[in-house]
């Protein structure tokens, strides 16, 4: 019918200026090209350490249930939800991760020309929506690693954005701000201006990380999910808290058959096993203090984070620090790193298991003295051995 | 922030003016509103047999693997697909069930006002994804329960359509077109407009239904799923096939981390089991001969099916066949009708257990007589107590 490669002459004049490129190639897709798995699966954030028990026995009972749909309205859940945060349901709305809330939330706000403001190098999936609904992205820079709170507003103020993302605590660098920053940042969102604040690893962090949930207050939306501390990045399930007007909206364009009814039943129980996420978030401090020595005994600054996960400052350049990430994935370990400067100087790394962190604490020496030499060599020679 | 309780001002124009009707409501709502559990449930034309033995053993095996993103390639199950369909597999997409995949499709197509064909009373979720994005609904009416390719074909010639839709078989009537008509209908489509072609029931029809699939030929994309014959409503998991131009347009909109690995896991298995679903095409056909006979035995009509659900022609007009609908869900029979005229005279019951079908069968007496009852009090004093 036609010869034209690149575009279906039927899409949308937007769906044809989008890039093919995507936010994140999944560590499968490396394992196949490399021909073996992972040693060590430490790049998404994932918890090792899995979802409760109880939300795993809870889902293997649903598995016989899977000839029916979903309950399209998540009712159990959003009523726990509603419970645990003490707000109404109608304030909670459920969807696949808050990748999929964050499609419907800029499909619902964005639109072609429509500006938003992020930091440049923060969450590139919320760049992915914006763009592929037609939205013009406004950054500004981390300041010393940290996410900005007053640029972002200064910024969304100066191109009348509708929207502003931020993520507390932030990924990549896993630092955060208190309570009291964001909750004066929320105070400064703009007249008909959306505060998009991503909570993902909230459950991590200290006690006074997160602001008050307060649903009154139509100037934010607050995007939570099971994916982290809960250890349900499989199952698919997030949620965002915000003012009923804005959240009811969510219905006239989301899935609503899209959830697994298993995601739906283990997110209840995982919800209901809180002393789970207790222990969970123990095992992560001991891994990110590990983290932070395995830092420090080669000689480098580990990033502090309220996270699953720590940046740590490879001491040299993003040429550098990916060489040091390529070396580590070639010894079968997967990690991530930030997009851009200055924090591409850094790897990212997960917290694991006590094993997963040994096997890090052998690799990294090998891997920084390899990129050395890789960085030495090139800049003796102008070649090198580097992968992209 | 304000006191507006229909929209927040945020919204853009478009999603402001969408309706907050929903295609579907859930049983499970039904349920919780009716306070008691439905007795059969025999409305969202999923199936009772459920996944094959080996994908719920699989499904519960993946279970501990989801504190893992699921592989957002699904590069095992397209690969599989791709043997199964003998194409290649850029030919293939995976996506949350056909609902998921639609939106992702309409989106790449559909803007302000462009125009779509589709049967007045065919698959709502089509439209609610069409309106969603802007775009105008044109359609033609069903041809004696059937959808009229050649009406399509000619409509869409004459508003200059982007997309027609058609499902063969047909949901809601269970009605089907030969391979020969569809082909025909195919190679009719007007240029520069797509055919989707919904064939979610395709596997429990009879051989002849479908026309064989050449991906070379970029007038058609087809929509499958693992809701229907392979019994995996639950777990979300569609896929199309069509021109790898196409086919690839998905991935700059799509969720790319939006599959549950367990779904991913449980499917591949699901598709290994051809003989399962022989065993389940059988049990259908055993349902549908005797939802047939329930028909037969209260002198009413059903329409021949190549599904597993049979629309019964209550034979009278949509009022009656509704409180016929509303008398049988009283009675904890969970089932839905056509939404319009003159399809809506039928109510639609899915294929169940030999358990459902007499329970269908004891109800359908009682339901018919109370509907008539009803009717009649109705037409003779002005009032009834029918429930909407």
């Amino acid at each position: 019918m036609f010869n034209e490669p690149e575009n279906d002459p039927r899409l949308t004049a937007l769906a044809a200026s989008l890039p093919t490129s995507v936010p994140f190639v999944g560590p499968e897709a490396q394992e196949r090209s490399a021909g073996a798995p992972f040693k060590a699966r430490l790049g998404a954030n994932e918890s090792v350490f899995g979802p409760s028990p109880k939300a795993i026995r809870t889902m293997r009972m649903a598995v016989k249930e899977t000839w029916m749909y979903g309950d399209p309205e998540s009712h159990d859940l959003r009523m726990a939800l509603a419970k645990h945060h003490a707000i109404d349901p109608s304030e909670i709305v459920v969807g696949a991760g808050i990748d999929g809330l964050l499609d419907s939330l800029v499909r619902l706000t964005v639109t072609k020309d429509t500006p938003v403001v992020t930091s440049l190098g923060a969450y590139p999936t919320f760049n992915y929506h914006v763009t592929g609904y037609g939205g013009v992205i406004h950054t500004v820079q981390y300041t010393a690693d940290y996410e900005d709170p007053e640029h972002l507003i200064a910024k969304a103020r100066e191109v009348g954005a509708k929207l502003i993302y931020i993520s507390n605590p932030d990924n990549p660098m896993g630092t955060w701000h208190s309570a009291a920053t964001i909750q004066r940042m929320i105070e400064s969102v703009p007249r008909d201006c959306l505060l998009l604040l991503d909570e993902a690893y909230v459950e991590l962090a200290l006690d006074g990380t997160a602001p008050a949930i307060n649903t009154n207050d139509a100037r934010v939306i607050r995007l939570r999910t099971f994916s982290k501390g809960y250890g349900m990045a499989g199952a698919r399930v997030g949620y965002a808290l915000g003012h009923k007007t804005l959240i009811s909206a969510f219905n006239r364009v989301r899935n609503h058959f899209g959830m697994s009814r298993i995601s739906q039943a283990g997110a209840l129980e995982a919800l209901a096993d809180q002393d789970w996420l207790g222990d969970v978030c123990n095992k992560v401090d001991a891994a990110r203090k590990t983290l932070y020595q395995i830092a420090e005994d080669n000689g480098l600054k580990a990033i502090p984070s309220a996270t699953n996960f720590v940046a740590i400052d490879c001491g040299q350049d993003g040429e550098f620090a990916r060489a040091v990430l390529n070396e580590l994935i070639e010894m079968g370990i997967f990690v991530r790193m930030p997009f851009v400067a200055p924090q591409d100087r850094c790897i990212r790394i997960s917290c694991g298991t006590p094993k997963d962190m040994t096997l890090v604490a052998k690799a990294l020496p090998k891997a920084l003295a390899q990129a050395s030499g890789q960085v030495l060599g090139k800049s003796l020679f102008g070649t090198g051995s580097q992968k992209t």
